[in-house]
């Protein structure tokens, strides 16, 4: 787990594995986040969410954050800022995404702008607003090297982005236009990688499993609960040789 | 070269490499396509096609199509079904595209929805409206086995879309929104060669190399004559083990 208490944004934790990285987080990793800024695009129905932060009024804030909407991001980041203060923020996981189950002849150019925008242009946006609060964490930081403990920023992807593994799984996932905007999603995290290189800050992105989720659906390989513990092990390891790869939830390369 | 008179379909082919393919096609293939449908979103102002047309009148048809927009694409499948009657289309080469040149922090939503409507959404479209005209040209052949003689789609990707290759090529075609939108390109296309296989239609994507046109610049390895005379060679020789995949100018696998 993470060695030190770092400041936390996760994307869409209002269910599934959003909100279970979010329990994790508070009730299990020692030391818990300093702060874990909980977004979610409608907070006032976040039930689950909302209990959380009663148990853990100092370190749950909630965000409202759709990442469909460049309007909320921005709205987000000055939030955000105005807690952090002069301190900046350690780690982003852009989790947030929608799956729009379709084939190649059924899809319509509004599924393919609809998964385009959330699962791709939401993450870019995120990078964007937020970068100054990576930066402040990563100058703060003082040591050499590249974490999660110091400045990342991780990006929830799937082996369905790979098109190696495509051919075994398309039958049963068609889901073209969700392979579609993570794949586009891996290629803008390969760039991001690069660029925020330079400032210390690590980006990778990380498939979590076929999970019993909403998305996953019930004939899923894992738990959430085994996903979450997976990927924070995963993340919490990660160093300078990760950038721009994508890990699966063991830490096992997933082929482009 | 191919080893029929086949019928063709190109988009984009008013300058660069795509009129470089209609002329060669015309000119030097032996023997020349049956019909070549020559695509582009400004007929009238297309001088070298228009010139090309004059010479083999019979040959090419020109074709008004804007791979931005989904009512031209029907449109244009609609004209081209009136002048194929009931034979059928033997290859579609998706060329049409567009360069934007952005970094991941320069980019707006903008530019990353226009890449990926025309460069990305454009061949969807294309193969969704025209796939009744290669189907008839499978049913037609009769031969066993998958080729661009029979019935294919390559679409025109690039190494710009290598997450592999990024890293050696980022900081001099930072190109982020291009890239995103031609390795969504890739996913689609080997999500199509998946289900295209099935009506025994081929799908494949080539790398032209990087070619002095206007988006390649004057710095580019290779004349537009080198480069299609080797996507053509390429593509004459495809056979069903390339379905879905990406191969250069040269026959040489782009890594994903
Ligand atoms: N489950 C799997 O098997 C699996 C496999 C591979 C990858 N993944 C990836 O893992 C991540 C989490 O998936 P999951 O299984 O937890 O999915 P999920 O159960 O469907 O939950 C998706 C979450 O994303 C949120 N979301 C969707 N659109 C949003 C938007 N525009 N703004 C803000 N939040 C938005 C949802 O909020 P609302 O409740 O408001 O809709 C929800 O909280 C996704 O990136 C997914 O692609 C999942
Ligand atoms: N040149 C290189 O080094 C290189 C390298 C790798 C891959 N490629 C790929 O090779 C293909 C051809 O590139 P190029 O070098 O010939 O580029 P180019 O010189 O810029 O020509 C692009 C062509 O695409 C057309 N086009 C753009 N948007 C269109 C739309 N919405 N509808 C219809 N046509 C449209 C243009 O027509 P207008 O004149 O109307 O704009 C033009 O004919 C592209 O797919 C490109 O990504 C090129």
């Amino acid at each position: 787990m993470f060695s030190k208490a770092i400041s936390v944004l996760i994307t869409g934790v209002n269910r599934g594995l959003g909100l279970e990285m979010v329990r994790q987080m508070v009730e299990i990793q020692k030391p818990p986040p300093r702060l874990l800024f909980a977004c979610c695009r409608d907070p006032d129905g976040a039930t689950h969410l909302q209990a959380l932060k009663k148990e853990h009024p100092d370190i749950i804030k909630i965000i409202h954050l759709d990442a469909a909407d460049p309007t909320s991001i921005k709205q987000a980041a000055a939030q955000v800022g105005s807690i952090l203060g002069t301190s900046g923020l350690n780690l982003i996981i852009n989790n947030a995404a929608v799956a729009v189950h379709q084939s190649l002849f059924d899809s319509t150019p509004e599924d393919m702008h609809r998964s385009f925008n959330t699962n791709t242009i939401g993450p870019m946006l995120v990078i964007q607003e937020f970068i100054p609060f990576l930066r402040a964490a990563a100058k703060d930081c003082g040591s050499p090297g590249l974490s999660c403990c110091k400045a990342a920023v991780i990006n929830i992807s799937t082996f369905c982005s790979s098109n190696e593994l495509t051919k075994e799984s398309y039958k049963e996932f068609a889901v073209m236009p969700y392979r579609v905007s993570k794949a586009a999603l891996n290629m803008l995290s390969v760039c991001a990688s690069l660029e925020l290189q330079k400032h210390e800050i690590l980006c990778a992105m990380l498939h979590p499993g076929w999970v019993r989720t909403d998305m996953g659906g019930k004939d899923g390989e894992l738990s959430a609960d085994e996903s979450v513990e997976g990927m924070l092990h995963v993340m919490s390891s990660m160093t300078e040789q990760h950038c721009g790869t994508l890990q699966d939830w063991r830490g096992q390369t997933v082929p482009w």
